[in-house]
């Protein structure tokens, strides 16, 4: 049965490091103190040693051990033997290639759909949908496909942001481009506000946070869905 | 000689399309009344016939016939016959797609080359630099190859914005998605503006418009650089 966490955002504006997620991550993880981190996004260009490093100190606080893949000889073993994964944020292309470079995506895939529990931010909950063409981030590499691990029926856009009222900025707002994403595929696509977060339980895809979630569908107006929203019932 | 105007944006908050650059246009497409457009980014999705229409009723006051290259059995014949041509703004991930479906990538480098007179406005900008890895727009569709004209030593940011003061987004900032970018190459990258342009004659590259551009360099801090600098002087 699918056990998944899939966060808009690692950090809340104020707030520290996973911190408003900390009492959702115990009982996701609940089963195990040894979680296994893909700190392939590196944000802001952050070193994989870095990165592991400041997301294993939450993890201490909660009792669980968090040991970067990076740092196995053998990733693929290492994510087979995995009881727990956490992918963070950073930029999606560098994600996406990494994993594949290392041939883990479809691994993955199928560590997921085995009840792997799984905990994503940002790009490592971009990677979820079916692919990764809903991102907001540069294509600072090129990934071998832009196809990811389809764990749920749709794409997500973190971080996702209403357009700014009176803004005199003439570039694209997020909801164009997710339009100009529909005149090439039929997936929807769910805008994700900073503070909320799916839990994926089995088939069951139910909006958590304090915040509406923004839906788009092709050649439908976008509509918005509370927290308590089942997706299973939409898609 | 290389002969481009090079622009952020095609419209200004509260103008017309193409209205701001009038007066350059005409200086550029001096010597044809003729140009080509190409429509491939299509905006919001529009059809190239839609898109062609709406340039080409802007070029009619300046006394210019534009002919969209999607309405040419041979757009690499008309391509080569151009006097001019026009790349409109739109999604730079379909652009490129298309430049490269259609094998056009290296003959309209070569023609700009050649002194071809050359209009990009945002993605149409974009195109000119070394590579399309720092585009704003989402990667709808999967081109080929990321690298694109390569007119100009750098890279376009187009639409550049500066980080929002007091926002409580936590998404990275136009700056940390560029920086991220020179975690992985050398290339420089310059953030345009809305409102300024870079009018290139042969190796000089010239900033117009009434506000600064931001340089961002590998491992240097970013500057800014006034209307009237010559970038040839810089790279």
């Amino acid at each position: 049965m699918k056990n998944l966490l899939i966060a808009s955002t690692s950090t809340l504006y104020g707030g520290s490091y996973l911190d408003y997620l900390k009492d959702a991550l115990s009982v996701l993880f609940s089963e195990t103190d040894r979680i296994i981190f893909i700190p392939f996004a590196r944000p802001g260009g952050i070193s994989h040693d870095e990165y592991t490093l400041k997301a294993s100190e939450v993890f201490k606080k909660i009792n669980k051990k968090l040991i970067g893949i990076h740092e196995f000889e053998n990733p693929l073993e290492a994510l087979q033997q995995a009881k727990g994964i956490f992918t963070g944020g950073g930029n999606t292309f560098v994600l996406v290639n990494e994993l594949y470079k290392h041939s883990l995506m479809q691994p993955l895939r199928e560590a997921i759909f085995n009840g792997l529990p799984y905990l994503g931010t940002s790009a490592g909950s971009n990677i979820c949908g079916v692919s990764m063409q809903t991102t907001n981030d540069m294509p600072i590499v090129y990934p071998p496909s832009f196809k990811t691990l389809g764990v749920i029926p749709f794409n997500i856009n973190p971080h996702y942001l209403d357009p700014i009222s009176g803004t005199k900025h003439m570039g694209e707002t997020r909801e164009t481009r997710i339009k100009e994403f529909h005149t090439q595929h039929t997936v929807p696509v769910v805008g994700l506000r900073e503070g909320s977060w799916f839990r994926v339980q089995g088939d069951s895809i139910i909006l958590h946070g304090n915040v509406t979630a923004r839906v788009f569908e092709q050649e439908k107006d976008a509509y918005e869905i509370n927290p308590g929203t089942n997706l299973q019932t939409i898609f």
